[in-house]
This record gives C-alpha cells, structure tokens and sequence, in this order.
C-alpha cells in the first residue's frame, strides 16, 4: 500500500489535482517545516523538502522523494533516504526565476546601482563612475542547463555573446552561442567580461573559483553565482575585490551560508550579495511548474514508470 | 565665414573626422565646462553643451548649435540664441545607455535588490519580501521615441506587454505593442504594472504625475522617470511612498535637481534614486552615436542642407 506526504505550497486546484491523480491513496497534506519523523512512518512517497533528521529518522518506508527543490544533495548521502529509494526533483521549475534575479544582479552591478543605493542612503547625489554595457560583452556561463540556458537568453537580448560550460559539449543549449568543457575554464576566465556560475554541487566544483582563478579573470569582469555557494571561495573573493581586482561580483549563494556577520565579504562595496533568494523569491510560475513536474512525477511513478528529474 | 566651436567629447580619429568635414574653416576644440563667452565671441557654428550664460552673453553670431545632450530645454527660450539660429540635438544617441539604466532599475526594484543591499550593509542576511517579474506585466512607456522604443523592447524580451504613449498616435514605434494619446493616461496608470517615462520636457508634462495620477497607479506598481525630472512631483510621489502606495519608484531625474540633502524622497526605502547619470554613463557606444549624428549635421549645415534632430 503506498502513503504519500504530501509538503509542497499548493493552491487548493492544485491540491485538488494531486488528490485526483492518486486515487484510493492515502495522501496527507504538511508544510515542510511541520514534518516531523513521526509524520514520516509508513510513508512511501515523499513529495517537498523537511529536514534531512526528519527523513533520515522516519523516513524508512520510503520508495520514492521529490523536492520541490532544484537541488537535494542534502538527501544523496548514504543512509538519508532507505537504500534503493529514488530521489528527484523539481529542476527546471526554477529558471525563469533565478535567470532573471541573476540578470538583475549583474544589471545592478554595471550600472553602479549598489553604489547609488549607498549614496542615496546618505542624501547624496554624485556620478560614481563610468556604466557597462552587455553589449558585445562575452559572458561565460558555467552550467548550461535549464538555469544557465535562461540566462543566456537573457544576456542575447542585451547583445551579448554567451559561452557554455557543461559535462556533455555535445549537447547543444538554447541561448548558448557555444559550448565549452571544464578543461577550457582557466581560458575562458581570462577572456570573458561576465562569468556566471550556476553549476549544481559536486566535487568538481566545490571551491572552483579560487583566489587564483578569480585573479585569472579580467580585472574589470564581473562575477556572478547563483547555483551552490561552495562554487566560490568567499574569503578569496573579499580578497580579490580588496586588491581592487573586477569590477564586481554578485553573490545569491555563499559559503558558508548563511554568510555570518563578521565575514570579509560583507564590506566589500563593489560586491551584492543576496540571501538565497533567487529561486524561492516566490514568483508564481515556479510554483506553478513545481506542482506540474510533481503532479507529473506521481503519475508516473503510480503507473510504474519512471520518474523524471531522477538524482537517485 | 564660418567659425566653429567644437566641444564634443572626441578620440583623437573623431576629431581628425570633424577637421576633414570642414576644410579651410577655423575649428576650435574645447571642453564643455571651459567654454565662456569671450570664446564664443565670432562664433557661428557650435557643437556641445557650454553654460546657457555663456552661449547668451558670447554667442550672438550663432547660426547653428548642436548639443551633445539628447534634450536642450535650456537653450530653447527667446534670448539665449539669437533670432533665427537653428538648435538641435543628439536624440537618438541615448537610447542604448538610457533604456538599460531604467531597465536596471526596474529589475533591481522588482527583485529588492536596494533592500538586499541595505541589508548588506548592516551585514543581515534575511529574505526581505516576495519578488516581481516582468512576464505578463503590462509595461506603460510615456514618451515612445528612440529611448522609450529601446526600452520596451529590453522588456519585450522578458514577456512584458508594451503601451506607448506618444504625440502621434498613428505613428508606430519598434517593440511598442499598443499605442496611446496622452487623454488616455489616467485609465492606464490604473491598469498598467510599469509606468516609465522618457518624455521630453514640455508643458504638457511639467507636473504630469501628480499626486492624484500616482495614487491612480496600482497600490503595487513601479513607476520609473528617467525623462524630465519635472514630469515627476517629487514631494507627492514621496507622500504617496511613505503612504504604503506602489511597490517601488526609481527616478534618474528629479525636480529640483540635484535633489537636496533633507528633500524627503532620500528616506524613502521603495525609491531607488540616481543622479541623472542613465544618459551620461560614458558607454562607448553613445559616444560614438554622439559624435556620428554631429558629424552627419556639420557635413549637411556646411552643405547648406537643413540638419537633422532640429528643435528650433
């Protein structure tokens, strides 16, 4: 017999959609953060994000997990979920989403607007320097999927030229003029005027943009991450922008994260740094796309199939 | 004989263009804020933007000026030229740079990026709000010339709906989807998202916003001015803000301007405020538009050919 927990944000259609798509299946509606492990007890599908105790703790029944999250290496680690349960999740709700906060981020930076903010802030009205265009600019994009490929759309409406970075080179990315492998990261730094990184977490990219790889970018380059915040070495970064080396860098992730009062970071006034927000900052199509590639997985997995957005 | 002073921001090759354009003609070559009247003195053609004093008091053998700027309001009045020069000015220059600062700003107020970065500077890393998208937003653009046609299609390309209004209504323009007379205003402040204006300074829209035609916008609007300071009352739009009406304001001009230390727009957290920096922040490309379109107009003025951008 299945048991679904059911924890994402629905509207009642929404809900009354899940219901409908499992019929005769107990499905009992949480909010993540209610979900205790006791809630999780003979429980076999599992669909939002609680706390990985509470799976690790009650979910041993479980047969299947969808996030609501882009992301869930919280719940990879051996011993979270039971062995032979199948993790997914809801990649590619979150493009539209977090391409745009990153495009405003990096518009913000090359028109000084954080500057003018700072100033406005003291009642003072003073030009602060020269603006940047995307116009002709190369911009490096560091993870080519449903995120990364948004954003180079993005970046070609404003005349930009946009480069790809991804495992599989051969396969093409709308919005991405050319792509590139891993292996072409130390060039291609050193030659473009935006890198935006939004590579999902894995050990090839944790710490990837060293104090030494930031200094291989153009001192008047732009750096941008919004996919995992172990992409960037935060303290090499503070350093960097204290030496006067790009033009800007804007942060939605950091690590650690939360970024702790104290951090170097913080000071750094040609750095913008938001928490975390990009993805969750609640735009209605993402939430709409959520519940669709859930609503979509569940029917899958009840007609024996298998899922999409499969991690595990 | 023609005398020419030519106060345009100029590379090296632009100038040796300009000399070219009018052989065995005295051209003299300044900087704007150097110019007084004594160097105006015999003058007959000049191209820049020196103080109005200056143009009045030295400039009385004007045939033709030309400004670098895309507006000349200042040098419009009877009396600063004398009667029967022609004034033009660099409009179609500003376009690029201006629509991308108003677009900017329009992003930073929908993702919060000004209170993201108050918060930085406190060092709090807290989510501040939900976050606003263009995509299916009805986008207002006052004033459907070069900048304001440049801009709605930077917000066509992120799926918003465009409404022009103009003069001549019959007279279409480029990524504008619905175009507008002026009566119409007040039923579209009540049904647009954006309301951004790029109108050129004139009676009509002196005082145009104000504090009835602001609280007719949508409670969670943004309304953006990056025209003429004046076409924004800057004492009712910070009444209506402090009221708790529209989601945000971003303005690049003000009236007065600079807007004072203690002017009560400064302390408003949903105003985002530069100091009239979007058509002047040194892109290359306006530079180059600058000069191009003051090129054009010496060769046809010298040709004894009517110039074009002509307002007076």
């Amino acid at each position: 017999m299945e048991k679904i927990i059911n924890a994402l944000v629905l509207s009642p259609e929404q809900k009354e959609a899940f219901l409908a798509a499992a019929p005769g299946v107990e499905q009992v509606f949480f909010r993540d953060s209610d979900i205790t492990a006791a809630d999780l007890e003979g429980a076999t599908v599992l669909l939002g994000n609680p706390s990985v105790a509470a799976v690790r703790e009650g979910g041993t029944s479980l047969r299947w997990m969808h996030t609501r999250s882009a992301g869930a290496d919280q719940y990879m680690p051996e011993g979270v979920l039971p062995a032979g349960a199948v993790l997914s999740s809801s990649v590619g709700a979150y493009g539209i989403s977090v391409s745009e906060h990153m495009f405003a981020m990096l518009m913000a930076l090359m028109k000084r607007l954080p500057d003018y903010r700072d100033n406005q802030n003291a009642e003072i009205w003073k030009r602060t320097g020269t603006a940047k265009t995307l116009r002709g600019a190369k911009v490096l994009i560091g993870g080519a999927g449903d995120i990364g490929s948004s954003f180079a759309l993005l970046c070609k409406a404003f005349g930009a030229e946009t480069l790809g970075i991804r495992r599989n080179v051969n396969k093409p990315a709308p919005g991405i003029d050319s792509m590139h492998s891993m292996d072409e990261l130390d060039d291609l730094l050193a030659e473009c005027d935006v890198a935006a990184l939004v590579f999902p977490r894995s050990p090839e990219t944790d710490g990837l943009m060293s104090y030494e790889r930031i200094k291989r970018m153009k001192p008047d380059a732009i750096l941008i991450n919004a996919g995992r915040g172990t992409a960037v070495d935060c303290e090499a970064l503070a350093r960097a922008l204290s030496e006067g080396h790009l033009f800007g860098a804007a942060l939605d992730v950091t690590d650690p994260e939360p970024l702790p009062a104290g951090h170097p970071l913080w000071k750094e006034k040609r750095a913008l740094i938001t928490p975390h927000v990009a993805g969750g900052n609640s735009l209605e199509i993402t939430a709409v796309k959520i519940a669709e590639i859930a609503l979509e997985n569940l029917r899958l997995y009840l007609d024996g199939q298998p899922v999409k957005n499969r991690l595990k």
